[in-house]
């Protein structure tokens, strides 16, 4: 008999430990004593430095406090006070179950601006006041109105947010009495604190910034955001709030904001579900230095805006829930910019994909599966697959050249990066989406308690 | 340094290895040890009393071998003699990246039949042969064509299916060398033996029977099936295969399977995933003492039809990866047939919906959120959901005598019905789908072995 070769059999089982104990942890543990899934668990792909230091943006003070919606010991509303002439955008769920706030929000950004009027946003964790019927409504009447009161603004310029359980009446009295408190508090320099007010089952604060160097002075950008799946109605709905200090009126802002959310915020997706409250507002206080956001600097602006979007997109695809996977999934060649959003989010939303993502198993047939099941026009024969840059699949069949060990070496990263070439036409689109794992099950298959 | 003692090493690692097996939960033992997934887990939904007693049904004949494709130690390929005269239908998957064989199926059905020829079907588990370019069409040729000589019948009247791990070449030799022992294997009473041949992930095999009184006669139909996810391109394709003695033409034949495939096998979802190898055969051999079918005994037969695939099509989501309930979602007062399918798949497809299946728990807010997202004409106001006779929310709003122990205890049955009023028109649609648990993501994201 053979020598036993007992480097390589400790390698080998060293690496069967770390799979066992990797699969094990957080799951099992948490089956076995739900008292441990309280102990705050932070995703692995968070980023490794932290909440980002943000600017002070002229004309934008924040606070947060504790009004016990539904959480106890931690602050779940924020309120943000906006400079008068604060011009604002935004863009919302597209849902047609979407909530009051939404509607509330969508219907005063339609309204005509009193001149040189501030504006406000509120917004709570815990309860998300959608499906709540006319109660729901007056909810959000008697919040903003409350704000508007309280800060002397006019109630068409107070907007409001609430993410949390669904179809639950919103204790509003529990967050109108906490405004002498918020409007009190109202800093500078309060950002981080709104950006915890506001999360829910999100594992970490999402904050992203940029500057631009404008006519006469910088122009400050930075956002923050909450979500950890693109939806999950009692828990997970995606908020993002956008502040500047750029000179700009609200029709240009609302072309920037509209134009850059399809490649940003509409190009990730945790589960294929849509939230019934997604909110991006964007507010810019023209407080900075700088002259009129126009011609090259206004294309410096919108780049800056896009990168922090941007940002704050894929944080929270790094927060989705249970995630331990980025993946970007670069789709070109296709006939047409539909056809390559079909077969980048076929690709991006198929379980069978995600859960191979979570095995470290680089199972191109699921990919080409997803792809056949799109809608897109594909041909089997042109289509090229690779995994970074190793290239796995083309003419139909498996690239000879094509080692497993390659693909495996690839999916065994924390980012991963799957590049469909079509080969049929120009378009493009790149998405992005984690895996699907256990985690996610354990989260959202939990009796909300 | 010191030298590693490997062995030493090696052994305190095993130790470990041990210690965490057994530490751990089943999900744990099986990530570990794949030895352990074999052990026979039949899906806690499968029909109580096993497979049904399936009719004999006169001209057709069945036989199962071992051909070793990919699995050891069991039959893993099936034929099936269909008598001269016998009438073909077929529908199968909509894949833009489906298989040689289905390819070839469809062209096979659009050739002219040659007068009084007989039939055979070919299947093979272990191996789609999907995804396999030009060498896999050859497969195709060299495997139909093999059946054709052995039993003396045209080339365009051998039907075949393969369903297994996609990309890989097919060894097709491995089941040509066993087209003489299928060959004189062929027994009039092999149906099951057949159905348990094609099995891959599935957990039980399926089939379903009904009887028709024709004129002068009794006309039987059996049938049988393979799938437990609505995919898994490595795994888990669905494959039919309906017999009849009825007579009856080829082109009637045609239309009634493709009237019944909507509200039965397109009416079911495993994961919303689409396989390249779906597959769905008829055949009418027309050896019954009934007279031709026609009239009233047309309406009969076509009902009885449609009940063995309904039958068929729910088995399949009983053996639905890792699924512990079975569940009915029923649209009704949509606005059109279009948006009714689009609300009830979006409920069927919904991860947030599925896990809260899983776990039991009467979450009708992200009901509500589905049918938001779904794209289907909605009003908040309008919608009322019911959990089997239980009215959940109406109004836009929770129904307020509705008690969460009602609902709860609903979720808690095998069987769970799901009932959404859109309030808007006539138009209706009932899906079936599973839960999404532990044990799908276990069988999906275990590396390809």
């Amino acid at each position: 008999m053979a020598k036993t070769d007992w480097k390589a059999e400790a390698k080998s089982l060293k690496k069967k430990v770390k799979a066992l104990k990797a699969s094990a942890a957080p799951s099992i543990l948490e089956a076995a004593a739900p008292a441990a899934k309280k102990a705050k668990i932070v995703s692995p792909l968070a980023p490794k430095d932290g909440f980002p230091k943000l600017p002070i943006i002229r004309g934008v003070e924040f606070s947060a406090a504790e009004a016990g919606v539904k959480y106890l010991n931690r602050k779940d509303v924020m309120l943000i006070r906006l400079a008068p002439g604060t011009a604002m955008a935004g863009v919302f769920t597209t849902s047609s179950t979407r909530s009051g706030c939404v509607r509330d929000c969508q219907a005063k950004l339609a309204t005509k601006v009193p001149a040189g009027a501030g504006a406000a946003i509120i917004v709570n964790s815990g309860n998300s006041n959608a499906f709540t019927g006319k109660v729901g409504d007056e909810a959000v009447a008697a919040v903003t109105g409350g704000v508007a009161t309280a800060l002397g603004i006019p109630a068409s310029r107070v907007f409001s947010s609430s993410t949390g359980v669904i179809g639950e009446p919103l204790p509003h009295v529990r967050i109108t009495a906490k405004i002498p408190e918020l409007v009190s508090g109202l800093a500078l320099d309060g950002i981080e604190m709104a950006a915890h007010a506001m999360m829910t089952t999100d594992t970490f604060p999402k904050g992203a910034t940029a500057q631009v160097q404008g006519d006469g002075g910088v122009i400050q950008i930075a956002g923050i955001a909450k979500g950890s799946g693109m939806i999950a109605p009692d828990m997970a709905t995606m908020l993002v709030y956008l502040f500047t200090d750029a000179k700009i009126s609200p029709t240009a802002l609302q072309k920037m904001l509209s134009r850059n959310v399809g490649p940003t915020f509409n190009s990730i997706t945790v589960d294929s579900d849509t939230s019934t409250s997604d909110t991006l507002l964007l507010a810019a206080t023209g407080q900075s230095e700088a002259a009129e956001v126009k011609g090259p600097v206004a294309k410096a602006f919108e780049a800056a805006l896009k990168a922090v979007m941007h940002d704050l997109a894929l944080q929270v695809i790094r927060d989705g829930e249970g995630a331990t996977k980025l993946v970007e999934i670069r789709v070109t060649g296709a006939a047409s910019e539909t056809d390559a959003a079909k077969a980048a989010f076929a690709i991006a939303n198929s379980p069978l994909v995600k859960t191979a993502l979570a095995g470290q198993d680089p199972n191109w047939g699921r990919i080409v599966a997803a792809i056949g099941k799109s809608g897109a026009v594909a041909d089997r024969d042109l289509l090229t697959i690779r995994f970074g840059d190793v290239v796995v699949a083309k003419n139909g069949w498996r690239n000879p050249a094509y080692r497993e060990e390659d693909g495996a070496a690839h999916f065994q990263q924390e980012e991963i990066l799957i590049r469909v070439d079509m080969g049929l036409g120009r378009a493009a689109r790149t998405v992005w989406t984690c895996d699907l794992t256990n985690r996610y099950i354990e989260i959202n298959a939990d009796y909300r308690s």
